[in-house]
């Protein structure tokens, strides 16, 4: 008899859940799985002790807590370092726990490691098992993480209905988007474009210089081909000394305990509206920015997105019990002759997903650094899920002037 | 035999183009309507002479465009003086147009307003009849407004996964909502709350004064109680001498043709932000700032909202083909016996519509000033429409600690 013990890290998504849920379900099968345990709050709940007995849980309100956003277990940021990590050690031999399951991104994964490394090094049989979980899609060895697609269908629709605000009453139109240091989420908003002339216009990406010339460049050509311009933004675009434009903006940057610049508000956008206004004097420029509405808005959600996530909290369960004691749930897109989509999951080793970060292959970012390419539009459509809305446009067939 | 001549004006709703399909269809039944003319950007399209013959756009194609977000046939924040209007009329004239519908809020029911009198001083008989739209929900007569339940279905989906997140990963949240004069869009995130301690914790509308250290009482009265605090602010909130509080921060503000400050952008979120941190000391405040994402959202849309827009549209020239020459379709909720919530469609003076302003009345805003009565809750539910995101709690039972 064994006890399990599931935690969730870092920033919400769409179907974290969904990966919680599929994790229990799947270990309620184990006949010789005693309990499921979660810790609220992540690992800061494991240390204080304020864990929750999840095998009490109705699969109903399982089943209604995956399609709920946001960490039903609550999450945190806390950065463990050895110790901290010895106190989740000793909390995990009292309770009599050899399974801990970490949903959450590159940082929750580097937990998850120094968890394994210090349970080897103190004798004791812990099964550590990450699963994946970011918006950013930044996570190494996988073809995408869940919680991405569904960020990224958020970015879609509203990048689709700001179109349609913009061909309105045009004008600039600048949308920042999520994504420190890989620039999926940003480049998404292409996919809004659905007729010829369609924004956005110009996608800026971490992965490339952020060049205010250029950048005003880009914003005037469209002003004089199209009457109006609507730009996508990554929060996480850098100047050519490789510092957030956002950072040298706020003089005294708030980082979060993982050493991050919070880059939030309004700054970035307000930056960039002043930049056009003064530099190439359009009156009309409008700014958003994204921010938390587009990580767990209730009601946007892939149906990919929340199958691939159940199925990631099933499979490191399977992981667990069928030998594999240390690793991260990997997603792999398979080359597939009879369907256009598909996925294998993996258990690939930590230290490969561990703290690092995926960026954008060049072979998605146009050649102008500013758009993205067709094997980008044919990476993510899939990803998108089914019923996208449909936008209609009028055949405006004039009336002779009189 | 007749012309009919529709156009849009002011700001998008995710409905406006059912009122126009509504009113298109509509007109098509009547055998002496011979051409239904759109004009491109309201009525800078008619004095421009930018007319497209809507009456040969198919049904199917015209049942598409009612569910795309965003004015189909383009907008216009012009405000059109007297002579501006007797130019509309010589191009009504010219091209022998007998009813003129002008699909907007307030400043457009103004301008519907003034071209009447131009074409009665000019003794022309045209019918001029003003079709209500506006996510604010300001306008007078009307029990709500086409576009408004619409946004607020965005406002409540989007304050039903912050709660979730702000629940997650604990902290001071500010939303900033739309609504320069009338609080109805940002009261409405009320309706995202489910469980008992739910956000948001404080709302601000521009009904009321904005007090500062009333808003920093409620935020630390709710870090006292949740340990959280979420709250909706709105863009137009004033202070005791009534100037927006977003205006008093930004020097020099940007106005448009109606006279009215521009209030988007990051300054009253990072300002609120800044507040919090210095006066209150908490580290984790966060704020997003809605903008242009509420109100024309692809894929975000109440059911309810959908069939009133429509139907207003075929009021319209229904009450045109029957006699009204000028009026406002207004929206009244009946007393029904039978069923929870039902509406009429009725014409009114342009009179009492035009250029005026509805506010949230009291009997709708809790006595706090910073939250909402069972009134508005039981006035709004009917109009968000169905299939809202349900959302789930874990039960939380604690296991003993070891």
């Amino acid at each position: 008899m064994t006890k399990f013990l599931l935690a969730q890290g870092g920033g919400p998504t769409a179907v974290i859940n969904q990966s919680l849920v599929g994790a229990v379900i799947e270990a309620r099968k184990f006949a010789n799985i005693e309990k499921v345990y979660g810790a609220l709050h992540g690992v800061r709940g494991i240390i204080d002790q304020k864990l929750v007995d999840l095998s009490a849980e109705t699969t109903e309100n399982l089943e209604l807590i995956a399609r709920t956003p946001s960490s039903a277990l609550g999450s945190t940021r806390d950065k463990p370092d050895r110790k901290y990590c010895q106190q989740i050690l000793r909390v995990a031999r009292a309770h009599g726990i050899e399974g801990f399951f970490y949903i959450g991104g590159n940082d929750s994964s580097d937990t998850v490691r120094i968890i394994s490394e210090e349970a080897r090094a103190a004798n004791y049989p812990l099964a550590c098992i990450h699963i994946p979980k970011t918006i950013d899609n930044d996570l190494m060895v996988n073809d995408h993480t869940p919680g991405f697609p569904s960020a990224a269908r958020f970015v879609v629709q509203a990048f689709m209905g700001l179109n349609l605000d913009n061909l309105s009453l045009p004008g600039v139109y600048i949308g920042i988007v999520m994504g420190r240091n890989a620039g999926f989420l940003t480049a998404s908003a292409a996919l809004a474009r659905t007729f010829p002339g369609d924004g956005p216009h110009a996608i800026y990406l971490p992965e490339r210089v952020f060049d205010i010339d250029s950048f005003l460049a880009d914003v005037k050509a469209s002003m004089d081909r199209h009457g109006r311009c609507i730009v996508a933004v990554s929060e996480g675009i850098t100047d050519s000394r490789g510092v957030p434009v956002a950072e040298s903006l706020i003089g005294n940057a708030e980082k979060d305990p993982h050493g991050n610049v919070q880059l939030g508000g309004g700054a970035l956008g307000d930056f960039l509206t002043r930049l056009v206004k003064d530099r190439l004097g359009f009156s009309r420029v409008r700014t958003d920015t994204f921010g938390y509405l587009q990580r767990s808005f209730a009601g946007i959600v892939s149906d990919v997105d929340q199958r691939e996530a159940r199925e990631a909290g099933r499979k490191a369960v399977q992981f667990a019990m069928t030998g594999s004691q240390r690793g991260s749930v990997t997603i792999h897109r398979t080359d597939n002759s009879i369907g256009d989509y598909a996925v294998d999951y993996r258990v690939s080793k930590l230290e490969e997903v561990a703290a690092l970060t995926k960026k954008m292959p060049d072979a998605f970012i146009a050649p102008s650094g500013a758009d993205i390419t067709d094997a980008f539009h044919q990476y993510l459509r899939p990803l998108l899920g089914a019923g996208l809305p449909d936008v209609g446009r009028l055949r405006n067939l004039a009336v002779p002037e009189l």
